[in-house]
């Protein structure tokens, strides 16, 4: 299915004490990931809040395999493994400098009505846009 | 004029791999300390939300004097020192559990319509409530 | 086992453009808990980190199962539900203030000495700490 | 002296629920900016950890001109200004994409021994590679 890789540079705030990436700050870079996979299928997360649909994420595993440091060049694969006309699954490797597979992780996205906060059903332009 | 003092534990994605709190993160600690300060003379940021009235932050001047660590327990000293029909201006004064200073900085606030972002005067409601 | 529950109030900087708590938050909240569970009964992280032993995260399951907001108060329910000689395993319940279920997660943490970064063997003295 | 120009993309998690880039953000954008122009010249902030110098900041002062928008790219424009034998005087402008100025501070930055955590003058090779 889609896929699409983007490189992230590790910020120094985003590195705790341990001289770890903070294990929160993954969900950033998942969320970058699939707004630029998203965005690149014409499916703009600015261009849906305009018309009222937000994606709140429902669901996010995450597993560490190995630490990443302080002005790292992370490379994030993000694939839209599968869709329903109620949730979108994605699936994000991360790999370090050397190539080295460093996290695994997945995220489920949801389609809510930006004004009474109700899920819905993706709209069929969403549906083209992803089948295209 | 008015001030309250709070206190605030460092959590532990809040101090960099140097082991000091992260300096952005003051904003932050600065921002609660006003928002408690207000709510505690009924100008409670949600309810002024409510009533489309935002209170972004138009200036802020930080001076680090020692550094603060994870789970440090500091207090946070913070003066309404002045305000004028336009804008706020709070003194902040942050201290360490020996009681020595460890930062001293200064915010200032305007008051915006949130429909339209534009400035707004200070309402009557909310001067009474600060003058009270 | 061994349980805590703590109450966090969600600060400004917390809360995203939809009004959410923004869903990488979590992690941190999470963190929180684990570290007040473990302090309870005399594993501080500080202590761990002064003998040389870190806790990273390596894998968490999130939940999300209804939005949190701005200024809203949560309560997280960490329960250690198991642990072996190299990992320790943790269940969060998130409530709102109408007693809602709200979030519901898992992580999982390891030992790690500090020096060279290699996982070890759960210690003796924290193998009783957790018994007793 | 010295200046450089870095793009910085607004990410999400990066915005408030006014829609603004969170004010407590731009303290990080500027250590990035700051962070690039030092390494322009040689002074990679990895590399002089490496020899137990740390950079933290002891001053900031912040003026918000105009706000900021989720997936804005913004161009902080960095210069030193100034260096003695124990400071370094950064100048931060920012700009939008109409090349409006959004925002103007300053930084001041300190060199520290990261063993005993006291303020050091500035080596004779980070002298000599500024002047360079």
């Amino acid at each position: 299915m889609m896929e699409l890789t983007i490189e992230i540079k590790i910020r120094y705030d985003e590195v705790d004490k341990m001289g770890y990436v903070y294990h929160g700050n993954y969900a950033k870079y998942f969320h970058i990931s699939r707004t630029e996979l998203l965005r690149g299928i014409g499916l703009c997360d600015k261009t849906l809040e305009d018309i009222n649909i937000l994606l709140p994420v429902i669901e996010m595993n995450i597993r560490y395999l190995k630490p990443v440091f302080y002005d790292d060049v992370i490379s994030i694969k993000t694939t839209l493994t599968k869709y329903t006309p109620l949730k979108m699954f994605f699936e994000h490797q991360v790999f370090n400098k050397e190539n080295q597979i460093v996290n695994r992780s997945t995220s489920t996205v949801v389609m809510v009505n930006a004004t009474n906060r109700k899920p819905i059903r993706m709209p069929e332009f969403m549906h083209k846009k992803i089948e295209a």
